[in-house]
């Protein structure tokens, strides 16, 4: 016998019908003789009507009451589900983030898990319940409501089955799985039936949008399997696991891309010590989350540092670093805004050194200029325009083989 | 200074315009030197959409997730009016019924409080906040979420008021007051500045819409002065205090009527002691409220006892009257849920000999029958035809010269 968490996006649990498929379908699993948490989030576009209720209220929203209003959206999903488990035969109890455990720090809106207590939960699963638990919520050490942010509910899912030992947590969205590239850019994409966290840590963090890359590095560093699935086939999707050091590695597992960054160059900067310290620790200060970083070796005891944002952060970071520009000696900030990144990811590529060369070569054969280059043992990413990426994704999807049959 | 509880309905937070407007309220009522501890209802027909997403999604409804489910709305409001006050320049911080610490028994759907724990509101108010707390909620000792039944909300704020030693607890509702009669009945119908908690329990258990006999109940027990107010026009409404010794009590205050009563009588009855208590022993076990008991002098060691009860427990009551009919020896039972009551209700009765006449006096010349009487010291409540209702309250109210100049 298995524990089972299976977590259930807003798609997933959108209307009564998609509910009341969700509770068949944690019937079966509990049928097949396994215990089951579940996770939810709250319905479809509900938490987005409240956002539009509170702007009517207020021009602010202080934070603590933000949580307080988004929390009620998970309540009512995690209620429901719950009647429907009812409703199928199968006894549950629904439980907020606050009564599952969940303890966070007081950062309101993004608040961190410091620890879980599951004693309720572990309670509930021992007299055969089905605990139905709120996502993206929890308690502060102040006792108030706090949600977890973006992604946040796959953060609970994953911390539980972390802290209950799970043998597997099931993320079910309304995709069938993690590609070989987006499937909307590529059509021959394939669907990959096993990553490593590894691998998933890279796509989730050059443009793979299934999972964030928050989920995925908790589930890494507590070794809790993910298998990423469909609420709408509930066919088998893609497992996310531990590698396996018996096995062959593909050289490339996926093409990832991602066009919601844009570029700063600093250019003309002394090339001595603490100079990229002050520059990147007055972005750092204005909460500016800096992503590629490239600076190319000095000329002349000069050099150009390069690096991308969120296209949301342009401004404020442009800004910043006007303000340092005197001050570490540098000539000139430019911006551009028009630029994409494409990335190939595999864990295989640490053995086969021919691969950046066939990136880079297939990008030239089909006319794509290189931007900017950066690297990690398993993934290869290169900035280039923006129109070329769909392009770009194709074409290495082809050149490394991952075109389905 | 005083400390002032303002509790909102429904109606009072029904959109974000009505949210404005109430803490535009609470902020004056503030700014005027008050300590404020606000309670709010769900936004208006909130409560009523989420019972019907719950049919959609299961045929049952368990009473501890139907409560998960419900407290939803007031989450929200209470968020959102913490919201419109921090707009309106006044600091707050909103709270559930458990952070409220409002602890309650485990009964599901209709908890009764069993003890109020105000240290985090107490904590709020010293450094000078507005504490926002959701009504019709709490924490049971199983530590599991519940509400408190019908007119809930207004029990959490009598109940705070109580525990926080408040000057006085404001409902906030969508009429102005309590009338000396419906006065979609009686066009000349007076709002009443002030009535004693006696009068007050007598109008709300025998028709009065404005406050479920429970929270009356309350405030007594506690002596915590209502005022009963509107939310639209923010007039002084009605006061509802301890009675007043020095002061002449009006004969009669209000003439109420109800029509959702129906009528049980069992016939033919042997007059000796344990039969009525076997009957209503039967009726209490299968949870039927019952509400006026009538019972004739026996003649012939015979006698019928009649009763009201609720229109909606009228088949199950009858079925309770049925089966134990043999065993008390009954010839007959007889139901009739085509009759309404109309009582006249005034502290000042006690003293008056003349009013039972002069209200029989006023049923008998306008051609109205009087099937059932039944009275209490403050209270004459006669059983009519259904039909005869309206007409009787007017002429009642005539009579007793309440109709506003």
């Amino acid at each position: 016998m298995a524990l089972i968490v299976q977590k259930f996006g807003g798609t997933s649990v959108g209307d009564a019908d998609r509910i009341r498929a969700v509770a068949e379908h944690v019937a079966r699993t509990k049928a097949a003789g396994n215990d089951v948490v579940v996770v939810v989030s709250a319905m479809g576009k509900f938490t987005d009507d409240l956002i539009r209720l509170a702007d009517d209220v207020s021009p602010t929203r202080p934070p603590r009451e933000l949580d307080m209003l988004l929390t009620a959206g998970e309540r009512i999903s995690m209620a429901l589900v719950s009647m429907a488990l009812g409703a199928c035969g199968v006894d549950s109890a629904s439980f907020t983030g606050s009564q599952a455990g969940i303890i966070t720090d007081t950062d309101h809106t993004r608040a961190k898990i410091i620890e879980i207590r599951p004693d309720r939960l572990r309670e509930a699963l021992d007299s055969g319940l089905v605990p139905v638990v709120a996502g993206f919520q929890g308690v502060s050490t102040k006792r108030d409501i706090t949600t977890l942010g973006r992604g946040g509910s796959d953060v609970t899912a994953v911390a539980l089955a972390a802290a209950l030992k799970a043998d597997v947590c099931e993320i079910y969205t309304d995709v069938t799985g993690v590609f070989s590239a987006d499937p909307r850019v590529v059509l021959k994409a394939r669907r990959l039936p096993k990553v490593s966290f590894d691998e998933m840590m890279e796509i989730a963090a050059t443009g793979g949008r299934v999972l964030m890359l928050r989920s995925v590095e908790f589930a890494r560093r507590h070794s809790v399997p993910l298998h990423v699935r469909s609420s709408f086939t509930w066919e088998p999707g893609t497992w996310i696991v531990e590698e396996d050091p018996t096995m062959e590695e593909a050289v490339v597992s996926a093409v990832t891309d991602d066009t919601s960054e844009a570029k700063i160059t600093v250019g003309g900067v002394p090339d001595r010590p603490g100079i990229a310290a002050r520059l990147f620790r007055e972005l750092a200060n204005r909460g500016i989350n800096v992503d590629m970083i490239v600076q190319n070796t000095s000329a002349k005891g000069m050099t150009d540092i390069s690096f991308t944002v969120g296209k949301t952060d342009l401004e404020a970071a442009t800004k910043a670093c006007e303000l340092v520009k005197e001050e570490i000696g540098a000539t000139e900030v430019t911006s551009d805004d028009n630029i994409g990144r494409v990335s190939i990811i595999g864990a295989g590529m640490k053995s086969n050194p021919g691969v950046t060369a066939l990136m880079f070569e297939t990008l030239s054969n089909n006319g794509i200029n290189i931007e900017m280059i950066s690297t990690s043992s398993i993934r290869i990413s290169c900035v280039m325009r923006a129109e070329k990426v769909a392009d770009a994704v194709r074409h290495l999807h082809t050149a490394f083989g991952l075109d389905a049959a």
